[in-house]
């Protein structure tokens, strides 16, 4: 395996629109010669220049062994040096500027304002990995020390530290072209734990990819970091992915997209000689529950105000809302009747790709086949939009909802359905019969009777629980969790936003009686990165005196 | 449903010898009528009374249903209670004294103070347990307060705790059958967590799974838990084991054992509707690599020890280290031969069971007839004890190891086996090709080369690296890694011994603008349970006013 570290091949400076249609393995440019891929815009319905060439297996083999030969190195990099690395990638993104956001909006249809919105949230959890990697928590140090005259036996020095698992596969999201593709919470996470990325960009915004993945690269040699910490590959089906999943020297996997393909990876990496686990941010319809009392005193504000989250990105959100319960009776249908107005005065607007828009358009229209769901109302046409979704809102009734397990199946796209029930007992109960959720959403009014057992039913099937807001627009911080029980996610225990999202690339390794002269630095007795450790089980950031 | 709350299904007091044979559900004796099992003295070859009737899934079901209906309780136990909880868990197990010592030597063949000291590791890690509970920091517990004037939005309130993930399926172990079984680290851990907990006893011990098992039930009965918090079932084969893998209740699975097995419990958890986690640790062949200046000073001394350790419980502990790895020439040759002398006068000793004994013969049969691989000492023949296992020592070189992976296959029992290598960077090259493992040892002189180089593949390949000592013997503390990657175990980012395991059956749950009244304890603004929390990050015990 030939590295190149030529600068030549690392586009240091090649932060413009130059756009080559090239994947980057280790920094190098590659063109594909497995077909071809290319951007459409969705307003317009126009292919977008240039085509990227896909690569095969081949160029799979050559990303994921330049990144296991880069982890040796990578791995052992201070946290501070990492902590430099992402800001660089950051910089280097935010740099990219009206460049980023005009092939951004071009490829995806997604208003400027979003895509600005994005790009500040994907510089910031660069950031916050930064902060994370410069506190050190993440390490979860602890120490317990050797007791020599322990009876009846000395008990040694023990020592733990989390290391990176491996190089990490990351797929891109269709939705989140920034904040959930190329150098997204999964690139930024799995960096940050020290896990060189190979990243397989999402065929619906290539340009948008290069870019990025450039902004990445540049930053890789700007810190004089093996070139294999970061690949960008286009590859073409299923037959990229599940090869990169599959390769020995990948060692878990992080993925935003549809149930289907999630479940697919799991499966791959199952099968593998050496299973390795997959993080699939899947589906979720993100039920929102309104109690009598908060639908008494604002039902219509409350009506309009859900339909205004749904048509957030055009209902392609992960959190989007598209699913509420209210209580029957005029409150209801004054919350019914808010919403009905509020999604007639939205206009269609472009989905983020033809595939998409179709399945949309099929959910939407099974929905409206049901002979005991009414469409109530949908959004002005667009037709100047090429691949447009027209918003659509829908209402049926709690035994209808019971009796028929493909009303909580996600339609990615503007899709409400109003589900009217008899009670806030019947809300408990068709809460717990839901499938895992990355959120659930509970309006109630101070002290509401009710709320405390949705409360204790919503958090045993989401990530996370909100009141009196919407769930859309998630925060990148330290208490955040973007995940939840299957099929949510393929694994429960995690989250793909915020601060927790490191650990999945990391696992814990004890040291027994490790010469001092070993110790990394995290575990030496003076505690010389001034971490939180562990001591015996206290949180303490002191260190020890090596005994003379 | 009937809940069986009658005291005399309860058996408080009844933590005697009096065995009934008889499964627990919730405390109730319940006798399965789907054939039945008996212990068996490898000792002796006699078979034990009483006869164990074996369930079936209805009693399955039953159990889990059970552990179900006592989740939404035990879940919300306060961590001090579930702390009390787990003391008279211990409480009970050390008051059984030598009605469960006799019985597990009786029915494993382990001598008697291996037996003492695994009663008190047990109980021991059940008090770890309760004093993690009441540090708190189990729950990761994390506040990023609401910014109401940050721009271009205000941030709301989001908050951060780790809560069990429901009822977790745990199947005993044959060869701890105190401290990997009934009330072991997999249902201790799962029993701090707040999950309720279903165990399947394992064949080869089963009076000591209902002594114990009562000895968690009495806890139960006496705490005024409800009594589906735990269960311990009788079953054959493996077809209740997948029914109580498969069963929708069930949300997490803690297995100790074959990798066969594992798998197979892996595959079933895949291939529910909702795919649950498996936490399998499986097997370990624990290589030790021994550097040229820890040989040339003490080769003899060496060999004898390791000898030593591969002979603790008769070589049936996962962290037995079968493997070891010297420089070849006259110190290799005396480390040889120290380690033959050694095996000579071990005499041979009970095994766990037939069927363990039978694969021990059929594994080391093969390496004895293997044509590069020599056996070059057995120990004593045993010829009164029924079902014995007499060590075996065998050498090979590094070219025959390197081009058979069956070499570095698990031989569960007493054997061992030397292989001599061309020097230390062939040491790292066999390493680095090595499978996952629970224990890593390296003998290293003071700065000796090549120790950091080793160190690097170790830490890559097990749960824990050793210096200068042995493996077996497992630390339950706050630093313990018991785990590693595949095939030690299913899942390599965790643990099945010391603090962290707990890790295993939490998930973190967010909450975004919960109202006052409803927050946790652990999340309440003043910190009522003074535990550790990260404010925006920061670590921090304080308490914040309530706004007025």
């Amino acid at each position: 395996m030939t590295i190149q570290s030529d600068p030549i091949s690392l586009p240091k400076t090649a932060l413009g629109t130059d756009l080559t249609g090239a994947s980057l393995i280790g920094g190098r440019p590659v063109h594909g010669g497995h077909g071809e891929i290319a951007g459409t815009d969705p307003a317009s319905g126009l292919t977008l220049a240039p085509s990227y060439g896909l690569v095969g297996t081949a160029e799979v083999d050559e990303a994921a062994e330049l990144a296991w030969a880069a982890f040796g190195s990578y791995r052992k990099t201070t946290p501070a040096a990492r902590a430099a690395f992402l800001e660089t990638v950051a910089d280097n993104i935010a740099a990219l500027g009206d460049v980023l956001t005009d092939r951004v909006i071009a490829e995806t249809g997604l208003p400027r304002g979003r895509v600005q919105g994005e790009t500040a949230r994907t510089t910031g959890q660069l950031r916050l990995f930064a902060g994370l990697l410069r506190t050190g928590t993440f390490h979860d140090a602890r120490i317990d020390p050797a007791l020599p005259d322990r009876s009846p036996l000395p008990r040694p020095d023990i020592r733990l530290r989390k290391i990176s698992v491996g190089p990490v596969a990351v797929f891109g999201a269709s939705n989140f072209p920034l904040a959930f593709s190329v150098a997204g919470g999964d690139t930024a996470s799995a960096l940050a734990a020290g896990s060189p990325v190979v990243v397989k960009a999402h065929s619906s915004h290539p340009g948008t990819s290069e870019l990025v993945g450039r902004a990445i690269s540049a930053a890789v040699a700007e810190h004089e970091l093996h070139p294999g910490v970061f690949s960008l590959l286009f590859g073409g089906g299923a037959s990229v992915g599940i090869a990169l999943v599959s390769h020995p020297r990948i060692k878990a996997v992080g993925f935003t997209g549809s149930r289907t393909a999630g479940m697919a990876l799991v499966d791959a990496a199952r099968n593998r000689p050496e299973p390795i686990p997959v993080f699939a941010e899947m589906s979720s319809v993100n039920p929102v529950f309104v109690l009598p009392g908060a639908l008494d005193t604002a039902a219509a504000e409350l009506g309009a105000a859900w339909v205004a989250s749904v048509s957030t990105g055009n209902g392609q959100l992960c959190t989007s809302p598209g699913l509420v319960f209210v209580p029957r009776g005029a409150p209801a249908d004054a919350f019914t009747a808010a919403a009905a107005d509020a999604v007639r005065q939205v206009a269609g607007a472009p989905m983020l790709s033809a595939g998409i828009r179709d399945a949309f358009d099929r959910g939407a229209g099974v929905l409206g086949d049901h002979p005991d769901v009414t469409n109530l109302a949908h959004g002005e046409a667009a037709p100047a939009v090429a691949v447009c979704g027209v918003p659509q809102l829908f209402v049926t009734d709690a035994h209808t909802f019971l009796t028929d397990e493909t009303l909580q199946e996600e339609i990615f796209g503007p899709a409400s359905l109003v589900v009217t029930v008899d009670g806030v007992d019947q809300m408990a109960e068709i809460l717990a019969g839901l499938e895992g959720q990355l959120t659930v959403t509970i309006h109630s009014a101070e002290d509401e009777p009710g709320a405390q057992a949705l409360l204790d039913e919503a958090e045993l099937r989401a990530g996370r629980v909100l009141f009196n807001g919407w769930p859309t627009g998630v925060e990148v911080g330290h208490a955040m969790v973007h995940g939840g029980p299957f099929p949510a996610t393929s694994n429960g225990q995690t989250t793909s936003v915020g601060a927790l999202a490191i650990e999945r690339f990391l696992r814990p390794v004890s040291y027994q009686n490790l010469p001092a002269g070993l110790l990394p630095a995290v575990l030496q007795d003076d505690n010389p990165l001034g971490v939180w450790r562990q001591r015996d089980g206290e949180l303490t950031r002191d260190g020890e005196q090596t005994p003379a």
